[in-house]
């Protein structure tokens, strides 16, 4: 067998066997096979897909090539949640204190964000001082003792994955449907939890832009689950306009502390509320209003070395020295609000990387006024941008009217959840 | 413009404007664009294709890519024959000469065979002495003064199609018609004769299996000469069955040389006649009688550094310490033999290269004793080996009776010019 080989059976459009997979990322893994075949392997795959059967042994190829934690060997009931990305997606922030107040173990691992999606991880890291470098044993003991722990995911967590995903971003073969569902799945299998709930968004705002496509990646991603023994299941969720009223990383963790106070977004927290429902957890209203899911936040928060305060406080969190509004210009109905363009003025901004490794501005980003069926009147704000330089302030402002599109008559919110496929 | 976007949009199956094309080949030359970029994006050309026009600039910008030498403007009747290569094909040696005796302007530079098709610069170097590695000026003033010169282009003609070449090897994207069209054609361009006539092998031993697919990449290399200011022919031939008798390179330099005296196989000469009227010139016959392209043959091997008495004299030439010949099994009609085999035992034995830049045996070969529709008997023999190892000898042995087809009754002997496109 030869990577030649495989070139030449995915050209053709064959299925690849198990054995010829695992020679594969035995090769990307070791680097034995070079990455001018490893990315014209990833075209042919683009172009001539994978059966599911492929997909998983990629996903159970990448997973092993790394460090395996086999969570659920240690703990059946441990849970993970796991996002497909969208803009001002804090739902991480929310859901997990709210599962681990409920009783769940929670144990997620996580990467960080790129382009105009966010990450937890750079959201969490807006607490000053928090560590998420965590150790595994670190990791663990937190899971053992507190219930819930959130880690940034080494370089040791499917390895083969990171490579892969590497040259996927600089050959134009990011976008295929089996390779992004073993990509997310392969550190899923590598952490094996014993239950997970995907979070898969659709819209303008996410990786996904159609219904149909999001539901495929969902499937697909919920086979994979299923066959590597996860009790699995989605959420699809919209994410035409962003998600909540808060798009930056300390902005995000101050809407996500107010929600846990009860005092927040309802958006957010009816997904919160699909995604515990998901994984068994009923009335998670009950547990934010006893302020047992913050408590549990502030534990965390504690645990990984930040200060507990800035949550209590939110004056302490990083804040921006500029800040501006963009009125609305002229009265009407808000029609639809673009959650790509957002996304990237906040990235603008700096509070996401354009490249992998670029800094991150935590005090930065947009704080909506209203959403999508709000009326406004001409003049009042429709978002407040939070900015530290001058420049950058002036052209956002520039760009963002583009992202909004108003009606004269009224206008439905948009459908939040679109679907829900429960564990098999 | 980034090497990203044109790997996006070739991924769509959007056709690259020129200056896209041009951007890719200055890429490919000067290094600027990473080999796992430039691998992806042969996949993705493999899999969606490219128009005419794409690849015509491709064509263009890769022969542009190097040393331009541009003949027809020196002598607007300068020609040149590609083949696209076959088993025991030796028309060059026995096409050139003629033509240069004829009164036409014959300028020549040749590839290195590959696999088990050979190539006419490693058939030449089964001379004693003769030289390949003419410097531009070498060749010019041969073909000045001689109206004959046949040499192994430099890495300097065309050295995009070069670097481009090498990562097709090994990333299974050699078999694209447009990438085969234009790696050929970027060649010529580059040389750019007033004339050119191809030879386009179809069947078992040819890269072409199947006349549609030949038809096409004669129409696409038509295109491409056309529209660049060569007036291009090309002649549809057989190779389902071997060309003539001998196989390997000295044994085919003494079958060319028996055709130049007259007394060769009907085959090539065949071929040779078609070949030649594409270019306008008839009877050949009479030049080939008179002796006067045996000594056009003579006095450019002189001219090369050759000793022309082992023209004369074939014992001069490489010979086999072996000879085996193969018997055939049973008394029948011969209804097919198996051009790739045979040119994969020749390569077994040495006569070609498995991998570039592989030493070669000139001596090693085999000459056919029958052909298709030849009537043999019982353990006549169907071919001799002339080999110098006896383990290959043996293991070829084994494996040739594969290559026969035999009938009961008469067998036709196969088509042997299956089409003439002639210059438009």
């Amino acid at each position: 067998m030869t990577a030649l080989d495989l070139l030449n059976r995915k050209r053709q459009g064959a299925a690849h066997t198990r054995e010829e997979i695992d020679f594969l990322v035995r090769g990307v893994t070791d680097g034995s096979i070079p990455d001018y075949q490893i990315s014209a392997w990833l075209m042919a795959v683009c172009l001539r897909g994978m059966t599911p059967d492929e997909t998983l042994w990629l996903t159970q190829a990448m997973a092993a090539s790394g460090e395996m934690l086999g969570l659920q060997t240690r703990w059946p009931d441990v849970v993970d949640k796991h996002s497909t990305g969208g803009v001002g997606d804090k739902t991480s922030l929310v859901l997990l204190p709210v599962l681990a107040a409920a009783g769940c173990r929670v144990a997620k691992m996580s990467g960080r964000g790129l382009g105009f999606s966010g990450g937890t991880i750079d959201k969490l890291e807006a607490l000053p001082g928090l560590r998420t470098d965590l150790s595994r044993a670190e990791f663990e003991a937190q899971v053992h003792r507190l219930g819930l722990a959130i880690a940034a995911q080494s370089a040791e967590l499917a390895p083969a994955d990171g490579k892969l995903y590497a040259l996927r971003d600089v050959t134009a073969t990011v976008d295929s449907l089996p390779l992004i569902a073993s990509s997310i799945m392969s550190k899923k299998l590598a952490c094996r939890p014993g239950q997970l709930v995907l979070d898969v968004k659709v819209g303008a705002g996410a990786f996904m832009k159609t219904l149909p496509d999001a539901r495929a990646l969902a499937d697909a991603m919920l086979a994979i689950g299923q066959a590597a023994g996860i009790r699995t299941s989605a959420v699809i969720s919209d994410m035409s306009q962003p998600e909540g009223f808060a798009i930056g990383n300390a902005l995000e963790v101050r809407e996500a502390v107010e929600i846990l106070q009860a005092r927040g977004s309802a958006d957010v927290l009816d997904l919160c509320r699909a995604l515990a429902c998901a994984l068994g957890v009923d009335d998670i209203d009950r547990t934010i209003a006893s302020g047992a899911a913050f408590e549990k936040l502030r534990a965390m928060v504690a645990a990984q070395g930040g200060d507990p305060r800035s949550l209590d406080d939110p004056s302490l969190l990083p804040a921006a020295r500029l800040r501006a509004p963009l009125p609305a210009p002229y009265a009407g109905c808000i029609a639809a609000i673009d959650a790509e363009l957002l996304g990237r003025a906040a990235l603008a901004l700096g509070a996401g990387r354009a490249h992998k490794g670029s800094a991150i501005d935590h005090a930065v980003g947009l704080v909506l006024k209203a959403k999508v069926s709000d009326y406004v009147d001409a003049d009042q704000p429709l978002l407040e941008v939070h900015a530290n330089d001058e420049t950058r302030l002036r052209q956002v402002l520039e760009t963002l009217p583009a992202a909004y599109t108003f009606a004269d008559g009224p206008v439905e919110p948009p459908t939040l959840i679109h679907a829900v496929l429960p564990a098999g």
